[in-house]
């Protein structure tokens, strides 16, 4: 039952030696008699693409080392390119010709394939190699294999994700600790789990790739990056975390793709107010997990580590053994398919539930102004309570099932009425309450 | 980016049709379309074999029927044998015969791979076919592919699951209502989810199948059922989940199998004490899931539906996808591998912590004997709890790490004391205790 230490031997190089890079160098190093068991093939990491020469890379031969990209995608000895260089360009210019020159592809790339997916899969297609990226969402986190083939004779018809480990973290010490924003961030960026430049996390950009990527993959269809509706957590406030808790909910930045009931796609980002007894509410610190409606399988959840160099390189190696064996034993990975071809719903169709905290005038009359106003758009309201601290007085309205432009020009109008000071905050709820 | 509704035909045939096989049959009729595209052929059911012809199946063409399994497993014509039959015999040697006869197999039988699927495996590379059984552990769960293919570049420390839904539902209704497990057998068996006679369950023996293909594909070593340590829940009480509960505890039945620190496999089944804050704690009623430790991965847990027809269809229809794609591009999936052939650790010797409960005299000296019998033992006590019910005195003893063979050793000595009435109750405890 060994396939076999067999005789074959093959070239690996490498794009990228950043914290995945020099894990997944570590590992190969390492793990070398297992990775030839498992795969057929000696694997011999060749070439590795630097920025800097001069970096310290402890334990990784400077021979093999070189600034120059293109000879690492144009080397006619390398089968296989590894791609943790990260962003679009010019990784995405690299691996297409990687591909061209026939060798096989294992990214860790969500911004390239969030963005470039559906091109960068018909050239893997056309040049009959395999383009793996397992890594490049959730991490370690087996999901895009199972929900690829796993799937396959299934119809999913919604996900949902806790896919960006930095907002999750920063939500979770809010929660934990009542602390604001701000400093939440801080704290993250002080452990590392934030960038200097925290964008592309906590504005949901990360999330919406990679929610773009899960999409297409479920439902056939090529969704990009750019048509994920998004909003980040820069918004939501120490009250907002409070006022959840207090209602049996939890804040999460959460990653949806589904099907409305005309067979159209929604794909969104967004702060979202969960019920604690969801499974994606006990997801906490810097833990990923995607949860799956599927028609026959049912619901399921998988969860792990989102990040990070080792976890990172573990699904990288678990890419490289699959498309090693294929170049031993011929044949190729499941390929992404959209001949589904299926339309995306428009912004504002997809009906959810939401809680809106008002701040208002302390006189009668303000919840009748209030309530007709949500009437006037057809809003039915589930619940409103009204507080009053210090001076203060609010009023916390959950709605049921609402579209998102109804809702919109409710929130305008509201605005506008002479007892609302403020629309303090507006935050969908999603799963059932307790 | 659609592989392609080629003109390739595939011929399937089916061994069973029973609550399994009879929804593979609905949704390859309903997704015939779909089931083309994603792998590139058109899939024809053309036989199935049934052991009574006049059992009522709607939908199904009567004319595919037959009583005569050698004939479908022998039809030169047939491509792909879809086994849903269970039992290890004539299971076993129709689906030798079909991969003989150069056909790829998709099974959901754990009872023929707990037992023989080192056999089964070889069969299958030698005959160079593919045998997928992701349906046989975890029903829709994708777990197999994940461990056998995602984790294939990292090492599994340790897999720990609830992977029987019968006992689990028994033990959720025993924790929520304090039933006791007769009452909430009848109960399963009235809903459906336990047989009439239900000992493949309740004792373990259909958990310790799946352990041993879950342990042989982590650790890339030949594990089979027989070799799994095995303790069912029928001596379960509803004091025990009472006392559980009141230790913030609760009772599940545990699939292990793990390394110890010589690298050597202990694979076991038995009930569980598992701390509320666990994650597998919160895997109510039917539902499965499974905790994976891995070096580089981190923990990962998988969580569905672990039965029933449709969950169980859909992991049968996914490995059907995938096996039909081999057969139009060419390839094979990865093979089973025992390259690494690690030794099975003694029975005793992994150590786990222990909940002793002992019905004991009320009478000074009692603690000091029973204490002084751990001792000798070399057993160290993290806690004791003395509790006075009526005229009964029982002691909750709660240990630290200690090895099966020592424990037993106390146990029975304990039985010999004079202070002692009865040991009521020896469980395993894991993880931290909140």
């Amino acid at each position: 039952m060994n396939p076999g230490k067999s005789d074959k031997h093959l070239k690996i190089g490498m794009l990228g030696c950043g914290v995945v890079g020099s894990q997944v160098a570590r590992l190969m190093l390492e793990s070398s008699e297992d990775l030839n068991a498992r795969s057929g093939a000696t694997l011999e990491l060749v070439k590795i693409a630097v920025r800097d020469l001069k970096t310290e890379r402890p334990g990784i031969n400077p021979a093999i080392l070189t600034t120059d990209a293109d000879s690492v995608v144009n080397d006619p000895d390398i089968d296989i390119v590894i791609e943790v260089m990260g962003g679009i360009e010019p990784a995405r210019t690299l691996v297409l010709q990687a591909m061209q020159n026939g060798k096989s592809v294992v990214t860790a790339n969500k911004a390239m394939l969030g963005r470039h997916g559906a091109e960068m899969f018909k050239a893997a297609m056309k040049n009959k190699v395999d383009l793996y990226y397992e890594a490049s969402v959730a991490g370690a986190i087996p999901i895009l294999r199972p929900m690829g083939e796993s799937l396959a004779g299934d119809y999913v018809r919604r996900v949902m994700g806790i896919v960006n480990g930095t907002t999750n973290y920063i939500l979770t010490k809010m929660d934990e600790s009542g602390a604001s924003f701000a400093d939440a961030l801080k704290e993250a960026q002080a452990l590392g789990y934030a960038e200097a430049d925290p964008t592309a996390d906590v504005e949901g950009f990360d999330a919406a790739a990679k929610i773009a990527i899960l999409a297409t993959l479920a439902f056939h269809t090529e969704v990009i990056d750019t048509e994920v509706s998004r909003e980040g957590i820069s918004g939501i406030t120490a009250e907002d975390v409070a006022v959840a808790k207090s209602l049996g909910l939890v804040v999460k930045l959460i990653a949806i793709a589904e099907l409305n009931n005309k067979e159209e796609i929604s794909v969104r980002v967004h702060p979202t107010m969960l019920a604690r007894t969801h499974p994606l509410a006990s997801v906490r610190d810097s833990y990923n997990a995607v949860f799956v409606e599927a028609e026959s399988a049912g619901e399921l959840m998988f969860y792990g580590r989102g990040a990070g160099g080792a976890p990172t390189a573990s699904a990288i190696l678990g890419d490289l053994v699959e498309v090693a064996r294929h170049k031993v034993d011929g044949g190729l990975g499941a390929p992404e398919t959209d001949y589904a071809d299926l339309d995306m719903a428009p912004i504002g169709s997809m009906p959810t539930r939401y809680l809106i905290r008002l701040e208002v005038l302390d006189i009668p009359g303000v919840l009748a102004s209030v309530a007709n106003t949500f009437a006037h758009h057809n809003i039915s309201i589930q619940t409103v309570r009204q507080t009053g601290r210090d001076d203060r007085a609010e009023l916390i309205v959950m709605t049921h099932m609402a579209l998102d432009k109804d809702l919109a020009n409710t929130v305008a109008e509201l605005a506008k009425l002479d007892t609302v000071k403020e629309v303090a905050s507006v935050i969908r709820v999603e799963g059932t309450l307790s």
